[in-house]
């Protein structure tokens, strides 16, 4: 059952129902430059409002923004070893810095504008921005430096996947300097809480967190923390990290400052970054056959209204219809004004549109023609389904709320029921590789791991699991008991989740 | 007298004072990356007023926010004859994608992994927005488009300035499709009134508006309307464009849809833009030699608390600071809570917060100390000088509010004398060029010409000065009679701006 709109059911073909998904709720489009997106507007939408929240919530945790250059230098790169490692690969190069025409060939890349040294797009900006910090930072008067970047970056991406892994993506980039050890790793702990509760409070998806293997960390980080949700083909998503980079940048630009002592010390870093790819995830959370199920707080409409009838009574519905509209404009559902459209185009069927807008993800519809305005009455009909109810005209803003309300609880109850029906718990070998066998993703799988990179490596060989996490809250208290690696049967100081990755 | 804060006078170095406060009011800097600034905190802190409030001016003109690739093919460039003199000239030219570890030089970027066809770093969008808005135009139904993007751009920079002419800049950039000439025409007309409004009532800043001559226009246009404020040394700022494309990109890139009566007709466009050039044109706009000025409504702290006294007369101060800070911060002005910051420091002297926060452009300061709080008052400070207030504690809202509102219309009062005063007519050329003579900008010179490039530009290359547009609103209604050309003697149908500009 497509509905009419051309999805691909999951079942089918969970890949391309993705891609229709997006593309047709007109979220995002590939773009004439290989690897690229264009994020459409009813996809921005989602993203404003995901900015719009974590904006706020950066600052009541005292960061401030500012914005660094979109260019590196090579060198920059090549300064901490680790990183470049992890950076320096799949990226675009500026080689050159003006284009002239040419007779024969049109416009050309003029050969005398070459620069001296290549300059890199940022894939992520630790290295300007330390280069940066170390003329900013020279006493423990100028820490903590709390600042965040919301920015475009680019990596190069060989396979691109629409708000998954595209070459340039819109993110936002905390990088923050501390005295000493201790506050840089709870700083790196309040902001993988500040993403938790930002996912699982407004996007509604039960998130798994906790630190990553040594294997899995950040280049040049001391710890990585992640997030990491279950998709309905279940496959972990990593949905946000944050890092704690101890003194490696510090180290590689000198950047030092006199502590309260007066002696001179390396400054204590941490990173952390939410991307667009959180659209992706929220798709792959929430979203069904019929098309985009938006969680209500970041749908970018939460209520379409269509007025249905002909002639004289269409037109006095669509004036109710504006009524309700106005009314629910006014209407503070979660600290905002109720984002609400009045659907009256005409020569479109009222099929036409319900369908379209269960498409694009609107949360609730509002029904009314002649005989409901008669009656004093609209039908009120939920995203996630069930019947349409009758709700009296005055107890609009009312039964919209309680709406709202109602399918941001259920979205929340089903995509937890549904990552803990997937989440297993195994002890042997067999059974192990039996959870990750065939083209499935198998689910979050807890297990224990000797903690030795060899053994991950072999897991990961053997079955293309990853270790996702060590999960902290742990989903459950045995979690943390020692046990027997399920590889090895060497000794394992607890759990951890492994599952196959987007 | 550079009040101990190392600003040099605007009267001994206008440029370099200019540059003294967007470095020491901690605004901006430059970078490791040629031409490319750095934003910091407290200049990013006015860019996100600004971009708050124009965000919700277009969207209660009907547009919505997208985001299109940071990356133009090549040959894109080339396909509008207009727009590639331009912008194909200066800009970041993206060659190759992976870099990889030579055994002899460190990092080299990969010769194996050069791009088929270089790839531009946007210097504006037209082009690959028209490319995609051809793939979302089929009909009258899809009309208007009305779209805005918030992005970076890049136009390389032999002689950059901060915020004024950098590398990279910030901005905003609306593309909007329409399906007749008048409505397009419209659009650039409701676009400059809005930057207008933005301008005055939020910047503070007398702008002049209107068209632009042909030679001054925007690569691509029919015509170009443009928003021109004077500096305190007396040339002409830029401070946004909105254009009206007419079909030039349709045409460019075949973009058509099918009217009403069924028949294919190529697309009307527009675009409109501002940038963190409008950070420039407020500190030339507002600034002294003691510092930032920031009008009320972008300023990033409206009010500074300076708690004073020693030992326990401090402790008290700094709780009833506390106190007033609290008051204030539920204290709405113009719709938004007052942005209010308790200095407490120590070890540092009150004189030398004063300074600082007169440096970074706090609107109003707050002194308490012991006696005061004794005496049940604090006093109040303008950053615009004048003599303190006493102030009963019980007032502290209402006195604040009134402090904002005055120091609101006296900085526009002040920018719009100012542009008065430095404002002529003249009718002849020797006139015209005493103007413009020495190193001075000149102010805004109001002058009949003839209509002719050739006379444009030898006025240009006589004087330096340019005509900045031609204004509308007049700037007196007897501008728009007509009369003799100041330097040809022909007809001229009415005077235009000419000036010495950024």
């Amino acid at each position: 059952m497509s509905g009419g709109k051309g999805i691909t059911p999951r079942a089918e073909n969970y890949s391309q129902w993705y891609v229709d998904i997006v593309q047709k709720a007109d979220l995002a489009d590939y773009s004439a430059v290989r690897g690229c997106m264009v994020i459409k507007p009813h996809g921005y939408a989602m993203w404003e409002h995901m900015q719009g929240a974590l904006d706020r919530m950066f600052k009541e945790t005292g960061h401030v923004n500012a914005y660094f250059p979109l260019f590196i230098p090579k060198s920059f790169l090549a300064r901490e070893a680790a990183h470049i490692e992890g950076f320096a690969k799949e990226c675009a190069v500026v080689t050159h810095h003006r284009l002239k025409a040419d007779p024969d060939h049109g416009i050309i890349v003029d050969p005398e504008a070459k620069l001296e040294e290549e300059l890199i797009v940022r894939p992520t900006s630790e290295t300007i921005i330390w280069n940066t910090y170390k003329g900013w930072i020279q006493s423990w008067r100028d820490l903590p430096l709390l600042i965040n970047q919301w920015a475009n970056v680019v990596r190069w991406e060989m396979r691109p996947r629409l708000f998954l892994r595209t070459a340039e993506f819109l993110w936002q980039e905390g990088h923050t300097a501390h005295a000493t050890a201790a506050e840089a790793e709870e700083e790196a702990l309040r902001m993988l809480g500040v993403y938790r509760e930002f996912m699982v409070d407004w996007l509604r998806v039960p998130v798994v967190t906790g630190p990553k293997s040594e294997s899995e960390k950040f280049a040049g980080a001391d710890h990585t923390y992640t997030l990491e949700a279950l998709t309905q083909d279940l496959r972990a998503i990593q949905a946000g990290t944050s890092h704690n980079l101890g003194q490696s940048f510090a180290k590689a630009f000198d950047v030092t400052f006199q502590n309260t002592e007066g002696k001179l010390e390396h400054v204590w870093a941490t990173s952390w970054g939410v991307s667009t790819r959180m659209v992706g995830m929220l798709i792959m959370s929430h979203s069904d056959d019929q098309g985009l199920v938006a969680p209500p707080r970041v749908a970018p409409v939460q209520v379409v209204i269509v007025p249905i009838g002909r002639g004289e009574g269409l037109d006095a519905a669509t004036a109710k219809c504006r009524e309700l509209e106005a009314e629910l404009k006014k209407t503070v559902w979660k600290d905002h004004p109720i984002r609400v459209k009045v659907d009256d185009r005409d020569k479109l069927s009222p099929g036409f549109k319900f369908n379209e807008w269960e498409l694009k993800g609107a949360c609730l519809r509002i029904e009314l023609g002649p005989r409901d305005l008669e009656a004093g009455h609209f039908l009120l009909a939920s995203r996630l389904g069930g019947d349409k109810k009758e709700v009296a005209l005055a107890d609009v803003a009312q039964a919209v709320a309680a709406g709202l309300d109602e399918m941001n609880e259920a979205l929340f109850a089903r995509a937890l029921a549904h990552r803990e029906a997937h989440t297993k718990r195994v002890d042997t070998w067999d059974e192990f590789k039996a959870c990750f066998e065939g083209e499935g993703g198998g689910g979050f799988v807890l297990a224990h791991w000797d903690g030795t990179p060899e053994t991950e490596a072999r897991i990961v060989e053997e079955t293309k699991a990853t270790i996702r996490c060590m999960p902290q809250p742990p989903l459950d208290p045995s979690d943390e008991a020692p046990g027997k690696c399920v590889l090895t049967g060497a000794p394992s100081a607890r759990r951890v989740v492994f599952a196959k990755s987007y």
